[in-house]
């Protein structure tokens, strides 16, 4: 469980904790495996919604809608359909009309306009959806909302993962109760070719849109942004977050980013931890950078480097591995002032080794792997680079032979 | 072997092919292995010598050093002394002071000033040279120099290298013979913390340093820094070229500068093809960029992508995972534009897969595994990204289960 800040705590459920989201899952038939595949999330009036997209050039149609729509409405979405098992990339023309014809047919059962209707797609690259089961679904789809829905849309995201990742957090912001939810999908036994991550966050507090697009973004660069599987961006990445509400009062915004903030994080953490072959979450935090992008930086560049993965994967302190990864991040700083931890344990100063108990440092990194998930399972990572104010960290997970045999053996 | 252009034709031998240069390797005591570990390469009166260093914040004070010297003189380097075993990377004060005391032991003797003696280490991180046995060795070592001693000094560079990496050209340029050599060593089965790659090259024609200088950057950014194993920069790489002879015609620098980019490049694919755990060599070819490092910047994030690496490594031609690595390159193309070719099956056109004969570029792939070493046991990879002049290429290896074995199950 991520650290919940300030005024924050947690509370059952996902998506649909806070007031006025409905949310539904079911299996359209979509998947050969038969598993839940279909699943739509509305939002009240109102809503405000803030997207955050893959950066890579070749992006499925879905993506395009989604950000075009979102560009055209202000930010004033109303519902997302997801289907799992095809990601529409690489399908050309189809991809686009199939889409449309998705968010249409959605649009008129809900009686929105299509521009406030989005469509997210998770599943084998250049495969389209199959658009009969898929309209067929609509009526049971629409039939199951309820503010109970969110476990069963949680799942009907999922595609190889190995486990639902949700969460909702509470708090009391003046006199009032604010809920935060959030479920997402992503690096668990991917599928080859598979596009990986979508993330959904709800929340039932107004905020005006540029606030909360700011506020997500922000969020998105401290969590989603920060973790690494095996560094390579799918054409599907999507993260979607909703704010519908009585308008919340600016003091309390501040409070409102941390708790959004945590979710996120939560769920970054999450899809770090079901990465593939994994058998640990790795946290890197890095101190006294010049600012926080560079810090996070480093520490990304720590969390993805093959090398350090590896060696946390034998359980070895190697130190030198995880120095000279911080050194090729694209950001200055003094090898002679780097101090680094593993857990407790102190291995560098001053840009030496120190002469650290290696069994104790193996031992720590041993616990890790049996511990419980997402709490015990930590192996943390701590470099000082220097005296400035910049901080920030990254997640990601160890590289197992199992990585490679789940990506080797697997023809599409 | 790389293909070899216009008036250049391979010859025996490695840097002490072309005339004037001497070399010697032995063992002087500095492996546990009790392998060769100490190297000597002295280039005639006259030299310069254009050097390449690693990007890495965190670099060995040998590479300082060499740095140093090369701006004091402008070049004008005449030997280096190169030992294998211990990086003399993160050792402070101590690091800095055995290269200055090295390199002047081996001055004195050879009569030279101490500026236009160089030195680099390669080895473990954090672990200083054995000095005793390094100045003892002194004396034998340049007993030892001779017009033959190239594959003396290629053995005593390797540090867990499977193979040793060295070649020769000669071309006629006008009235005269010119010859180039070269060596190198990295990537092979590399003990971790290991700083990795060292190369070297020879040249007996006379050149400008200025000249040289921009020659050799353009030849390593199409070659070594075109060539990934596993992402990770090192603390040590270096390349130093040297140039001495009868001045050349500028009139032969064009052909010059192909035959020393034909030398790197056979070095560096020679790195990447002895990769730890690598089964194959993977070349990626981009074409119709708007540029040549726009061309490159996706070969080479294709190469270093771990999701193709696994996949090539099973064998399995996902051409999905080719498309989204080139698509995270940060360089920008238009996805509708793209075909591509796996040997010489077209797996997609127009951004859209083809129906293409799966199993028979499988088995395109798996005659890859059986060939002879750096003839027959590459697998091209070749995308076309539009209808720009930029054009370019990268070397890799695949990523195999015993990669993670090594990796994860040695501990420093």
């Amino acid at each position: 469980m991520v650290s919940v800040p300030g005024p924050w705590h947690p509370i059952p459920g996902g998506v649909t904790a806070p007031e006025g989201f409905l949310a539904s899952g079911l299996t359209a038939g979509l998947k050969p495996s038969g598993k839940p595949d279909l699943c739509l999330l509305l939002a009240p009036v109102g809503a405000v919604c803030a997207g955050s997209f893959t950066t890579n050039r070749v992006r499925a149609a879905c993506v395009d809608l989604c950000a075009e729509r979102l560009a055209a409405t202000g930010g004033r979405a109303r519902a997302v359909l997801t289907n799992s098992g095809q990601a529409n990339a690489c399908t050309g023309e189809r991809g686009r009309s199939d889409s449309l014809r998705a968010t249409a047919a959605l649009a008129e059962r809900l009686g929105l306009p299509e521009e406030q209707v989005l469509i997210c797609s998770t599943g084998v690259i250049g495969v389209p959806i199959p658009m009969p089961p898929l309209l067929a679904a609509m009526e049971p789809l629409m039939a199951g909302l309820s503010d109970e829905g969110g476990a069963a849309a949680a799942t009907a995201i999922l595609t190889t993962d190995l486990i639902d990742k949700q969460i909702a957090l509470e708090a009391s912001l003046g006199s009032r109760t604010v809920r935060i939810g959030g479920m997402a999908k992503g690096s668990g036994m991917i599928h080859p070719a598979m596009a990986t991550m979508l993330g959904y966050l709800t929340c039932d507090a107004g905020v005006p849109a540029g606030v909360w697009q700011a506020m997500v973004q922000r969020a998105v660069d401290r969590s989603f942004n920060a973790i690494t599987v095996d560094g390579d961006t799918s054409t599907n990445d999507t993260y979607l977050a909703f704010a519908a509400g009585e308008p919340l009062s600016p003091e309390h915004f501040e409070a409102l980013e941390a708790g959004l903030t945590a979710v996120s994080q939560h769920l970054a953490r999450a899809i770090a931890r079901d990465g593939e072959g994994a058998t640990c979450l790795i946290e890197v935090r890095v101190e006294g950078a010049v600012d926080e992008a560079g810090a996070r930086a480093i520490a990304r560049t720590v969390c993805g480097s093959s090398l350090v993965k590896t060696a946390i994967h034998g359980r070895d302190p190697n130190w030198g591995r995880i120095l000279a990864a911080a050194g090729r991040a694209g950001v200055a700083f003094d090898p002679q002032a780097v101090a680094l931890w593993l857990g407790e344990h102190q291995l560098m100063a001053a840009g030496q080794p120190l002469d650290f108990d290696r069994p104790a440092a193996s031992a720590y990194m041993q616990a890790r792997a049996a511990g419980a998930y997402l709490s015990d399972d930590t192996i943390a990572i701590r470099l000082r680079v220097g005296d400035g104010p910049g901080s920030g960290s990254a997640w990601g997970c160890d590289l197992s032979d199992q990585y490679v045999r789940i990506n080797a053996d697997y023809t599409t």
